[in-house]
Formats: structure tokens, sequence, C-alpha cells
């Protein structure tokens, strides 16, 4: 996803830039909304003139677009990386699940939620911020379908992954306020006795 | 919880105002997000003078506290609303379910989770959110265990309702940005087999 006019930095200066006007444009949203989130406030934030901003992203537009797929690009990781998680039979049910339920925890989380917030009021974002919605969720399913070994072409097992990702990221809205630990490993628990139940 | 220092309103005129001045809050915090929600902004938007906004809540603290007084009583009524839900049986257990499901979607919930996210940054606001938060989660809790005539001593029972209830959550941060009711309608009668095998 490269916005037209947007430029795919070459070489290390550039890549660098490239990057930090990301980040700074990512902490303007954490701190101070999307509404503040302007070529000006981002260069600012960033320590570079807007016409660097300009050089790499073009507009606003082309400088959001690249924050959404800088979010997606981590939680597509983070979805990847539930490959890797340890394959001790018995056992491994229970932590591919409370690995996926840890995935809706933290920063990178909270930075996806504020996104769907702000986007929510916003027609620039909107569409973008909705369709990675939907490709993660997609890819979160597919990838908890294989690592359970579960039928996913099954109308029962679809409805009960989908409620189980739900469930996760309802999690994830719980832990915002309270320590929600405690309660979050007894559901995830028990989500793992029910998606076992599936096979 | 009516702050030291707020006054209850005793004239039809003084619950206008007081109601005015709780709507104009949910409207700053909609429309420009919590750091807007000033005295001086609020009673702009209320049209009414500062003085007003002072008598009726004492200051910005008063003024959020009873903002959010507001969200959980409109939470607290729909949650029991569910007891007026219809007592057909066979399908008692879906319609209640998904009543519940419905709940976590629409303007209310939006602002509550506006009001979760503003929180998250604001020493004010965030012990108060977090203790709604706790204490809707509770209520819903003990109303479905009620309803659906579960043994809520069970560990299995509370566990299997708690990732119910995120669920419903995680869904309704779904259809924040996207058309969410299929999917929704298939989760929730998912849910509906899940809890009647509790029983």
């Amino acid at each position: 996803m490269s916005p037209a006019g947007a430029r795919q930095p070459r070489n290390e200066n550039g890549i660098y830039t490239h990057r930090r006007i990301v980040e700074a444009t990512l902490d303007v949203l954490a701190s101070r909304g999307w509404g503040h989130a302007s070529v000006a406030e981002v260069a600012e934030r960033a320590g570079v003139t807007r016409g660097a901003v300009q050089h790499h992203f073009k507009d606003r537009d082309g400088m959001l677009t690249a924050a959404v797929q800088h979010i997606m690009d981590q939680r597509i990781s983070r979805i990847e990386a539930l490959r890797h998680v340890g394959r001790a039979p018995g056992d491994h049910t229970r932590a591919i699940v409370r690995h996926a339920v840890e995935m809706h925890q933290g920063p990178a989380f909270t930075a996806a939620l504020q996104l769907c917030m702000a986007a929510a009021d916003d027609p620039v974002l909107r569409p973008r911020v909705a369709a990675m919605e939907l490709e993660v969720g997609a890819r979160g399913f597919w990838a908890l379908i294989e690592l359970l070994q579960l039928d996913g072409n099954d109308p029962k097992v679809r409805a009960t992954v989908q409620a189980f990702l739900d469930s996760a990221r309802g999690l994830g809205l719980a832990g915002i306020l309270n320590d929600d630990a405690d309660r979050r490993t007894h559901v995830a628990d028990r989500w793992a006795e029910m998606l076992a139940e599936l096979r």
C-alpha cells in the first residue's frame, strides 16, 4: 500500500528520516489525537522540515496511510510470531491461546485502538483502517485455524474461533484501565479448553 | 456518586440545565476529546454561563464525574433491560445472548469507549472510569448468570461468561469501523450454544 506520489527511501538517511516521521505521526496520535496530525505538527515533532515530510509522503493523506501501514505491519508480525510458540504436546493449545490473548495487550494494541477511534470520524482514515482491521482479523483467524489444526470450513469452528478473537480484543480493552492479568489467564485457559473441544 | 460541592438540582429549570451541561460534556468528548472538556468549552457548548456550570458541578472534576456517572447509568439501564427480554422457552438463551451483544453496539458503547481511551492518560478520569468498568462488568456478569440460570460459583461457568462478555466488547469494537452485523449474529448464536452447554 504505497500511496501515489509517496517515495520509498533508497538510502540509510532516507530510511532513517522516513521512519522518524512515521514514529512522530504515531506520537502525535497518541498524545494529541489525529485531529492534530498535520504535516506541520508531525514535522516539528520529528525535528524535520515540512519539505522533508512532503518529500517522503507527499501530503497528510500519504503520511497517515504510512502510519496505518506501520501499525498493520507490527500487528501482522505479532501474528506471524504465533508460529514460533513452542510445540510442547498437551499444552500446545494453551500456549497458542495465551500468546494470542497477549498480542492484544500493550502499546501496539493501544495505538491500534486509538487509530480505530480516530478513524470512526475521519473520512481519509476510516476506509483504510477498516480495511486494516479486516486484513489483520483474517490473518489472525487463519493463523489460529492452522496452528490449532482446526477445520476452517466448519461453520461451528469458524464462529468459535471468531468468538475467541473478539474475546481477545475485549480483554485488550479491559486491560487498558484495570490490571486484569489474573482474570485474563483464567479466561485464556478456559478458551484453550473450548477450542481443544473443537478437534 | 455525587462529588463534594456539586448540587443536585431541585426544580425543573435546574434539572434541565444540569442535563444540558452533562450532554454538552459528552458532546465535547465525542467531537474534540477530553483534553478540550474545560468548564469554558462545555459552558459555551451548552449555551449557559461558566457560573451555571460551577453552580451545578463546582469544577471540571465534578463536571467530568457527572458525565462518567451518566454513561454508567445508561449502561446499567441497558443491563437491567435484559430482564425484560421475552421468556419464550428454547430460544430464551439465544434472545438473551443476542440482546447482550447488541448492548455493546451504537452510540452509548462508542461514548463509553471514547471515555476509556481518554481516561487512560487522565489522572482525574482514570480511577473513576476504571471503577465504572468494574461495576458495569460485574453487573453484566451477574445479570447473565441469573437470567441464564447458571451456577455463578462454578469456575468453569465464571470463566465462560466472562469470555462471552469480553467477546461482546470485542464485537463492539469491530462494529465501530465495519458493518459487522451478519458475523455478529453468527458469533452470538454460537455463544448461545456454548452457554447453553453449561447448564
